[in-house]
């Protein structure tokens, strides 16, 4: 079976993207010609060795990172975390051993700091308002003086919702004046889907490390990148032969990277233009979905939000079998994080938000692309309604709502 | 500058290989059409999930492993191996913290050992004979009630020596039938240098667990896989989304994955054929090299030995003058492993077996491919014996051996 956007109307695109054309041929070149290992002395290496270093380039001016070598690419933006938590982890532990975090997380960060507290680690989920949003304040009264490190999402995966990564970096500074020089709290920020879609600058954010991920921003799966600050004695994680400076052992993935690095030169290219359609898309979406479908309620911020992220409720129905029946037309869409399906769980960051089990099974995420058009949403509209009344009529939740009392 | 077997005579295999063409378009489709995220719960989602479960079972075939599910994607075969031995490293430090390895393994098994060394962990490092090669009586003298892992390659990256594998399973499973079931000591194998050129089969073997490289079998960069026999408790190594049945987070790389399993598919296919045809102009080469260049010797096993690689150290000169010279000419070749190019120490497999620093400098790996020809290595005979002789008439040392005493 193929897919793609002739025959699918593809709204998961916070789960992936398709690989864009332009990013397609480059990879190829690094496949099949210039496929040598970029270690080798020989020239065909320094050609593979010069890609490399122009996509760290590339990626390092997406995100507004001073030098080029404070990139570092890994398998995954999972692979990514991991390193930026666990390094940090390792490397501190004898000074404190304190981690702040938020509930509301992405796996990657949470089953991480989990394996972390099995190990001699104590970590702090800071709870989220209504809207997934984290409090400063809070986050500010949480931290004790063997915090080693703050890792809050750029934005939520799910409900989009944009946390304040620059307040709280600010803040993080300065307390850090405060601190030896070796004693500093790191702050990490799970920038995956966030880079390429809205605005990323390190140095404004006052993060140390950041995440990011291809497959988000229209590459390649299985390359990530983690941006670790000048200075910022970070150990390896993956350990081997001296590829990335020594820090992140395996022969590169050439092709990938150089993927990696043409997605991100061209979503940020395209990023304001995009951002703009995205949000007007959205916000006429959620308008027409909320018009139109009753009992239904919007989840995550309803302005510091993601522009191609609608998160909704549909009261007495369970996802899946919207998800089942949306497929059935033709329209790919989840329930939230593509990692948990699968899972019977509600999602954490719905009930994080105060969601009852009931109404974060009921939830349905739909996430736009560069390859979504107001056709599609269209189709979407005269899908959504009939398939979540049908639910309804199905639910003996619905049932009981309709008797009269 | 493009690089392919037209303008360029590859003759460093073991650092990497070209793409086959069938494996780069087995990888398009899943990187342009059926892009989803396999995680989904829609129907192109099913696609790329059925797509890299075919793949699994075709590593699984050529590994000769009794389930599908004994295979476990990763970004790289160093990641598999950090895999294998840190969390067997963790999961068995209550019971005990003495790991068998060899002096002439790959970094990214010299490394991680190191870095468990620095972690409470006492690793051995079995010495090799002239040829590279371990004693399997030395490895079952080292064996201590403490021994929770042995790591031995199965065949050396820079020599080509195939080591007795399956002897030393077979020893541990007659010291494992004396332990607990709780306690047995597990048996990894570094195959990235065999699998797809020699044959493996965990059982024959007797392996728990191997890693694997797409991209020393014509497959493409950053994926690689760890097989975990049945029954092992393998902690994680990457920790987030459920992906791999929960035990190596980040969403797949669906297109490598595909790419994976078709190149090792088709590497096995030809195995046999390939591996005769290797033999054949490795034995002619060495023969020819041996013959036409005085004080050249043979490093390796002369017969239990890869197919495809030839290491030859001549005396009085520098390797990488060698390199450079010869790349001047067109041809690429390596003076060790990839990894440790761009360093100035010699090849730490030489020097565990026996050569000084000064015959550890002066060495060439040649390593073929399926794109190899005997016109590739009649134009290297052509160059190689010139240039060594060039480079000795400008070694101080090489004068001084001429020098009547």
């Amino acid at each position: 079976m193929q897919m793609n956007q002739r025959d699918v109307i593809y709204l998961d695109n916070a789960a992936t993207t398709q690989v864009r054309p332009e990013v397609v041929d480059a990879m190829i070149e690094y496949l099949s010609k210039d496929y040598a290992n970029p270690s080798g002395i020989y020239a065909a290496s320094a050609s593979a060795k010069a890609a490399v270093d122009a996509a760290r380039e590339k990626i390092a001016v997406a995100i507004g990172a001073t030098y080029g070598n404070e990139i570092y690419f890994t398998g995954s933006g999972t692979e990514s975390i991991n390193w930026a938590i666990k390094s940090t982890a390792q490397a501190a532990k004898g000074r404190g051993r304190h981690i702040i975090t938020t509930a509301v997380e992405h796996h990657a960060v949470l089953h991480t700091c989990q394996f972390l507290e099995k190990n001699g680690f104590d970590v702090t989920y800071l709870p989220v308002d209504e809207y997934g949003m984290i409090s400063v304040d809070k986050l500010e009264a949480a931290i004790r003086p063997d915090t080693i490190l703050v890792t809050v999402m750029m934005a939520n995966n799910e409900v989009g919702t944009i946390m304040p990564i620059a307040k709280i970096g600010a803040v993080l500074a300065e307390i850090n004046t405060k601190r030896d020089k070796d004693a500093k709290i790191l702050f990490h920020t799970d920038a995956i889907q966030a880079v390429g879609h809205i605005p990323v600058d390190v140095n404004a954010l006052g993060v140390d490390l950041l995440s990011v991920s291809a497959h988000k921003l229209y590459g390649p799966k299985g390359v990530g990148a983690l941006y670790v600050r000048r200075g910022i004695k970070l150990p390896a994680f993956i350990h081997g032969g001296g590829q990335e400076r020594g820090r992140r052992a395996g022969t590169e993935n050439v092709a990938g990277i150089v993927g990696f690095g043409a997605a991100t030169q061209l979503a940020c290219a395209e990023m304001a233009e995009e951002a703009l359609r995205h949000t007007q898309m959205r916000d006429d979406l959620i308008g027409k979905i909320l018009a139109s479908v009753p009992h239904s309620h919007l989840n995550g911020h309803p302005i510091s939000r993601l522009p191609g992220n609608i998160n909704i409720t549909f009261e007495f129905i369970e996802g899946e079998g919207m998800l089942l029946l949306l497929d059935a037309r033709g329209i790919a869409a989840s329930s939230g994080s593509a990692c948990t399906s699968g899972s019977l769980d509600p999602s954490h960051v719905l009930l994080a938000m105060g969601l009852s089990h009931e109404l974060a099974h009921g939830s349905l995420r739909l996430s736009f692309g560069r390859y979504t058009t107001t056709e599609d949403l269209d189709k979407l509209m005269e899908a959504l309604p009939p398939i979540v009344e049908r639910l309804r009529n199905m639910s003996p939740l619905w049932e009981d709502f309709l008797k009269p009392i």
